[in-house]
């Protein structure tokens, strides 16, 4: 290789192409200093333990892990038995983008709700209820739910707690799918604890790679007696780190006390909804879900979709996301700029001409 | 958190305490600009792909892991099916630390072989022969060594060799947890492709971490069937990372021309030399394994141990390898010094007197 | 307990409320003479093998298991990667009444297709081949189909031809659930093998237990590779018998050259088509789906279902199918009467008066 | 087939060779009349129930399953979580003949400790303390123990009650692999529970199948907290029988009031000892492990056991234990009757003169 390797320029295709924003950076850079106890006995996992108290209550713990995936199939280990069952919209990550790991890992089954844009309610957790205690049926034990969901809209606080009322009232927990929880806070303007302790969740996912961080998120415990074996569960589960010093100071750069999560997490959704402005009065263009997080999911022609696929510059502008049904996904990042959105909107109308 | 956290001073507790080398953090930040294809579809790592090429033969095929758990765990996986079994070393990482990651994941079991000073031989295979085509027995399929040994000692080349050649008359597959890989091969002073595909191995672990490393590690198969359908267990296995570039970018960084990987492991274990060429005749210390990687490994009484351990500067300045017997362990990292060294031979000597 | 436990009398609430056929008992008896090699190594199931050699074609290989559950899982187990997925139909017994077995067991996905009449089609395979290829989603192996059906309809030959078809032109196997294979063979009139390795199937699961038996099922591979590793994986699965001449000797009695089977079956299904004959024209019942095994599935008011589960005697003379939908389902077993049947149709026509 | 299976002569090669005694399979064909629940919900699965009650006390709940293998498996399932660990006896049988059946199933890890004719006491879990709260290492949750042991000794109840007070007092459970608890109780003369709850044991696998069974075994709570999700997982676990009337049946012939289970175990017993003592004292051969139970385990020279395999009747009339070792094992059964035990003496002696 004698040339460094070509990044593409900014585009939509996903949250998870943008890279770690220079002050998540510049903490690893700043941790990088002498030596440090291993697998999360350092300074910044401390630090980071603090701040998960801060957002979400002196009960609340937290652990680092690799990414999401990782992040969402322990947190359903953790509160789950295998001949257990979890309920969730049709279409969630868990259920179609995860490689079959929850079932794999877990040994639990997923039960699937019929979503409105993307959300699901009590009435989901409901309709499991007759095969109660009946061995031959897996029991439902936990409702997980992404907040923002896979389809850019957001779970009111309102909403969750419905949710987590109603499980608790049969004996199951909710799980928060919250890799992208703070560009729901953002657009709620909420603190992050809101949409979790506050609703009360039992365990979420914490993102923070697709808002600016390098590698890792964390599950956070809200309920600390399912953190209790946790620390054996992830080891197993291949998720500590070593030197989780350097995850864990992506964590406090993010999560600190200057909220740059929410920054971070503001700007994507604010591009968004710039987006959805300018195209959703465009001749032959359909926005089909409310935008209400840092995501535009659209139908049009599929010749215009060909057409703004190949005048967008980079290998990957932007992805289908039902490809048959002509639906595409634009996903807005931490480092999505006016002009990035703008020369979309002016590719799309002149696709669509 | 007013004030910063704050590291350790740098000690022998362990190479995974250690920082990243700084070239390696030049490589990630230079990474970080625009967007690039996640989940591997990134050009950091395509060059990575190449540099597993060149280390490894053309059929080799290498896969960006988060850590050493993962790459031993998956790379078993990969190579077995759940009424297998794997042969290594009774206190093999495997064995012992990893909580069991491979028996939960893969269903096999693991069977121990007596080593000497960390390494075992091809009669550690045939010692499970006799119940070959059983069907009450988990069947032996692949036999896994660590190179170097976590006991500091390195497998000669026809050692590895020999394994390889045995497993393979028994259809068995070998693999080597090359955790410290570099190590090994920076004592033997031979390219890393000789002590893997030279010796016939199917896979190795690839370690990184330890060695000047940020974050992750890889799974190299060199019998290419063996990675058929790798992509999909490492997802289902929570190991896809989505920003994978700067994973790649530390492999590229460390195992690119300017073999930096040699370096730094030359590194730690010269100073694992020095250390045990200055206590190695201190009245009261044994040395109780060869020194011939990073790892010196030592029995004192246990008053000069707990002399040492408070006098030297740190939190955890070592630790007991084998507390009731005595036995303790000092490992040296890219980064240590002499003055690190000297400054511990001087203390244990005087712990000792 | 000085009384004797006391039976119910029959009645039609599942074919597995029924006994075992007096052949079948004799069998086992005649089987219980001093003594025999265990875990297969007999002569009866010696002579099985040879059975399902004239059954299923002189490549197929068949394997005792201790029930129907097991037959499937383990067929699943063997056909199927943990990373790979398994269509069949929405409702089918290996996705709703299995407690998540196959799940927890082979680590597979299930992907459910929607059925009509219990039945699924080619088209059902296509739906998820956008995915093929794609890491982030389990991948279709396996299509799973039950023959007779969960709702008592039967796959002629033709459909389960084109559904190997399918099948194979994807790099897919066919897995015939065939707990009834029995019924469907005698309702087609043709050999056992005609709706196996007749229409290309890879593995069926051979019921019997449901058709006389006392307990045992069978795995039949018709594609002889997959049976491979079997023996292993059937000990792994707990579901190798100790003393398997007793299981072998129910297979031998059910499935030699009397054709017992077919007897058993053929009456059950004889039955429920006296009985759907006989209730057919009631006011305000309707049979939902056809009657093509030893099941009717019928739709009647609840106040008339109550009357009848009353007036009928024992505890359960039959179960609900679907409580809500006011659906309930009629079972006729190898020892079900005609007298049993026709005082069941006057039992309904009164409750419905 | 146009032959009748011919049998084996009875012989001393396993007790799972033997057949059913006759009131066991009389009280099958007993409860082969008209329809009765499934699934354990009949008259003989709740005389089972009463039956533990009676033996283990009021708070011990027992299920029927298929064979030892699943009791095992299925136990260690109840009592541990997949970060746990189980303490065993090298070569025990869930250790070394169950194709890791316990690892693949329930995640865990088995860690095996030195045993002295089979046992193992106290001191075996005292050594994994040292890990104890390290998350890189499975915690041990459960010691299991096999009574009577594989090698044909018998841990007294003492030896039991000390083994449970240590787990106890480790936060760890007792598991007693009870395939031949009723050879330990009869050769103790105490009575099934002396050696379950009579020694805090928490719970059991509960043998049928090896002393007069057709095939069954069950496993029994004796900590009932541990049974409260086994209704599920027994379903999972694909050990759920269908028309388990016909296991229970079995289970209540051998257990109830006439205590046919005892005459069985203790015929095997006698005969064994009477085994024992007529070969102790040819030259030659040597007898090495104390004959508690119904097993002998011999050493004698090769060609001596050559001899012996050509000249006894049958095709296995005995199996090796240890091949290399020189070491044989001659098991006797409910069946085994005074004259058999003469003839192998007797030829013994011939094979040794």
């Amino acid at each position: 290789m004698s040339a460094a390797p070509r990044p593409d320029p900014r585009g939509f295709a996903s949250d998870n192409h943008s890279g770690v924003h220079p002050e998540v950076l510049e903490a690893v850079a700043r941790a990088n200093v002498d030596h440090a106890g291993s697998y999360g006995e350092d300074a910044w996992t401390a630090r980071f333990d603090e701040l998960v108290r801060e957002h979400f209550g002196p009960g609340a713990v937290g652990f680092p892990v690799f990414n999401g995936t990782a992040a969402n199939v322990l947190a359903i280990d953790a509160a789950t038995r295998p001949h257990e069952a979890v309920v969730c919209a049709a279409g969630a990550h868990i259920d179609v983008d995860e490689c079959g790991a929850p079932e794999r890992w877990a040994g639990v089954k997923l039960l699937d709700a019929e979503p409105e844009h993307g959300k699901i309610g009590p009435e989901a957790l409901r309709a499991w209820e007759p095969r109660r205690g009946d061995p031959h049926h897996n029991q439902p034990r936990l409702v997980s739910v992404a907040e923002a969901t896979e389809v850019g809209t957001v779970y009111k606080a309102a909403e969750l707690g419905a949710l987590a009322d109603a499980a608790h009232g049969m004996d199951m927990l909710l799980h928060v799918d919250g890799a992208r929880l703070a560009n729901a806070a953002a657009a709620l303007d909420v603190p992050l604890g809101a949409l979790a302790t506050g609703v009360g969740a039992d365990v979420i996912s914490l993102g923070a790679t697709k808002n600016g961080g390098l590698v890792g998120d964390a599950v956070v415990f809200l309920e600390p007696g399912l953190a209790r074996e946790f620390e054996y569960r992830r080891k197993q589960g291949m998720q500590l780190a070593s030197k989780m010093r350097f995850l864990s100071a992506q964590l406090v750069a993010l999560f600190g006390p200057g909220e740059l999560w929410r920054a971070n997490a503001a700007n994507a959704n604010a591009m968004a909804a710039r987006l959805a402005a300018g195209v959703r009065d465009l001749d032959g263009l359909e926005v089909v879900h409310p935008v209400e997080a840092n995501g535009v999911f659209a139908r049009l022609p599929r010749p215009a979709i060909d057409r703004l696929l190949t005048e967008l510059p980079g290998e990957h502008p932007f992805y289908f996301w039902d490809e048959p049904a002509g639906l595409i996904r634009w996903m807005c990042s931490w480092d999505t700029t006016e002009s990035d959105v703008d020369a979309l909107i002016a590719a799309a109308a002149a696709a669509l001409a």
